[in-house]
């Protein structure tokens, strides 16, 4: 049949039906074209580089401890590259074996960032970091812990430094630059409205409002208290213990850390020697790496107490909160942990059953920026101070942000506050932490103080950088 | 100078002092001697295989649930030959992605296997598991959670298929075979003993020991009771639900389960409509894997309590201790958990804080047989009944077995314990489980009825094999 134009009917009839199917669609999909059009203006995500990074530090005993004596600090490195000459660098921090699985968890996430619109601000950075850790199928590698959350905040953290680094800004006062509205936005709430609605978070973020500018002023001043554990590793002897501590004080840090945990006898003479080496006034935490049971915690600290130690770090499994708690509750020392702690729902846990003095996040263990934002939040709500864990290879220069950050839009206290410093391999980084005088200086170069020079990654690649390729015959031996 | 023979006096010297030094170490190192000796009379691991193995179950929403959309059932898959020609098969479950990390994460431990005298008693398989849980650098990527420690579970259970095909048992009756005292040496009992020491462990496994064969006759006179979950996939529309949830009763199965957690108001009808369809006597479980925060699940169970389930399934996250305790305190049904219960240690906790009303062990999250002994005795200890998760590709296979030990030789009970079954799969292994009557058949061959066709492995490697080369285009997309 035709019509009178000769005109088949079913063509004009269906003619008529898609144009009409085509302006619903642009009125539905208004909002995503315009977001569309907008992305396809920005440029995107054109590389995603991976490295294996290792440096050989268990030849030196730097970094032993009662569960880790021989580290070989190590990061599985990503560099994103965008089509405009821009780079964000993030990674995870590891001890040596294995950091190639890390690296293979992280190169799983490149679909979800190559050809992507470069992040630049809170939309962008939340949506990043819920499509990274809300893939249904890697999420069944954890859920939410291990390698694959590890990787994931590589990657979220690799996108911040990106991001701060277009906006010529720190990440710290790139953080204290959004509103309290843009900060919850970047927080994955799941799991946490029992305790944290974000409602609450909300009005945690309004309350530090007033005063943002004089506490980032204050940092620039006055910069940030840290603390020092390289006098402390179990595998230096007393004379050096000794020395360093004095060191230490002499330096400005008003406190320090001892590994303990192998060995009561050897805790006591090394807790004793210290504390002589120091005096009263100088605030000495130990940490036992996770070594004890329950009762071997309480028993322990019961015989280190008479040498007034500052906190108890990870006395016992980071996954054990009820035991933290009894830990806590069985003797008088004030309990630390977090370094280990797999996600925000275990640092809820950790507050809500009243188990730690103090919360010890990490910059490289969570899902990036905006987990530990969640645990910043979560801590604030309790009134606990977050003392950030640091050392190893890069912590301490992405971690500084965080607690700078904390200080001038969440906490809004530096009391009771101090992040850990670790003197050890910062020379690779381009814009290294800065301690002086016992303090982190604030961080001024844009970024996340995250980017390592080339040359070292080219050096320290594993196994087929110079310096392993050398060491290859001994490596190569399981241990 | 020389002695009055004309033989220098310093080799004379120094001669006399190598035989002392030897003799000294002999009497010394006595028993490595004697161990070493043993070892190498025993043939050695020689091989270890690492095989990325995907099904595209995605393509017909098998296994659809309210977090796992589509899941593409796969196995990180590991064989281990020894030299006189004996194998052990052990596998990780995932959904699809990331599969090649859990290989990686398997393949770092190929140093602790090959060369390896074979593990055939307890001893050896409580060393084995012992080395793979605990390198110092290894465990940084966890510690004892997520890719790596399910890569540490693969290996250790391919070792227990070994062992068990060498002594020509099924696993359940190998571990059935074993003393109380070999048993408990099995079992890494850090962070445990605050709330279960050797001694209570070494109790409750003696106390069982009267009635072990008995039990094993009923085990192999009738088998273990199952229940199903292949009617309550959510990707199911309502006709398949009711029909496949008669035809489960039909089959025998006194118990069947559904997913639920994406829309409350179709839950509300699917449970109704498979309420109606099974009647008042067949119990119904419902399973939300993990989509709820406790404030939701609590609403979400008081609005299904009308319907009688028999439990809710990972309510919530599967690291909220304390979230699975307000759950199981706030609304009327009983809670189960476990599948994703990264370690012993939370398992532990769950049972501390009164959060489960039965635990739910699978066979390849954990490190292994060892870990999940550990968590059958803290069970026992607080009386929880254990009711395994499994489906996936293998699982059913695998837990069965530790099912059948527990009731032979730890609980001595199957009274409120039930295994899970789907079947899917199953046509993939050399000797499948076998599910008549609603009920596992205890398994006769020796080993782990671990083991996948070599055809089903060749076939269904990723990305290399015929069926995803096949599928390349459309899988090369980022989802």
């Amino acid at each position: 049949m035709s019509t009178r134009t000769g005109f088949p009917r079913t063509v004009a009839r269906t003619f008529v039906q898609r144009f009409i199917r085509a302006l619903i669609q642009v009125q539905i999909h208004g909002e995503i074209h315009a977001f569309i059009q907008g992305a396809c203006m920005r440029p995107s995500v054109t590389a995603f580089e991976v490295h294996d990074i290792r440096f050989p530090t268990s030849e030196r005993l730097d970094g032993s401890d009662a569960m880790n004596p021989d580290p070989d600090y190590s990061a599985a490195y990503v560099v994103l590259r965008t089509e405009d000459g821009h780079e964000g660098h993030g990674f995870v921090f590891t001890i040596g074996r294995g950091n190639e699985v890390t690296a293979a968890a992280i190169e799983a996430l490149r679909p979800y960032v190559v050809g992507r619109p470069v992040p630049v601000g809170a939309a962008d950075l939340a949506a990043l970091h819920h499509d990274l850790t809300h893939d249904s199928q890697l999420r069944w590698l954890g859920p939410e812990k291990g390698v694959i959350h590890m990787a994931a905040g590589a990657v979220v953290n690799a996108a911040w430094d990106l991001a701060a680094t277009i906006a010529g800004l720190p990440v710290w006062e790139f953080l204290a630059a959004m509103t309290p509205e843009e900060l919850v936005s970047l927080v994955d709430f799941r799991y946490l409205t029992d305790v944290l609605t974000r409602q609450e978070a909300l009005a945690i973020l309004r309350a530090a409002e007033p005063g943002r500018a004089e506490r980032a002023r204050l940092l620039r001043a006055e910069g940030y208290p840290a603390y020092t554990t390289s006098p402390g590793w179990l595998g230096y002897d007393d004379d050096k213990l000794v020395r360093l501590a004095k060191e230490a004080v002499a330096d400005g840090f008003a406190q320090i850390k001892l590994k303990v945990g192998a060995d009561l006898d050897d805790d006591v003479r090394r807790l004793g020697l210290a504390r002589a080496a120091v005096g009263p006034g100088i605030r000495i935490a130990v940490d036992a790496n996770q070594r004890w049971d329950v009762p071997d915690a309480i028993r322990w600290m019961a015989a280190l107490a008479p040498y007034q130690p500052h906190w108890i770090e990870e006395p016992t499994s980071p996954d054990d909160i009820l035991g933290h708690a009894a830990v806590r509750a069985g003797q008088p020392v004030k309990v630390a942990t977090g370094e280990h702690a797999a996600n925000r729902v275990v640092f809820k846990q950790l507050l809500q059953a009243g188990a730690v003095d103090f919360v010890q996040i990490d910059a490289a263990r969570v899902a990036g920026v905006n987990e530990n934002l969640a645990i910043l939040l979560l801590a604030a709500k309790y009134g606990v101070p977050v003392c950030p864990h640091a050392g190893g290879v890069g912590l301490c220069e992405l971690v500084q942000h965080l607690a700078m950050f904390d200080f001038v839009a969440v906490s809004a206290s530096r009391e009771d506050r101090v992040i850990e410093y670790v003197d050890h391999l910062h020379e690779h980084f381009v814009t290294p932490a800065v301690v002086e005088a016992g303090r982190y200086r604030a961080p001024t170069a844009p970024g996340f103080s995250a980017r390592m020079h080339p040359a070292s990654i080219a050096a320290h690649r594993y196994p087929d950088g110079p310096l392993w390729r050398a060491r290859r015959p001994a490596q190569e031996v399981a241990s």
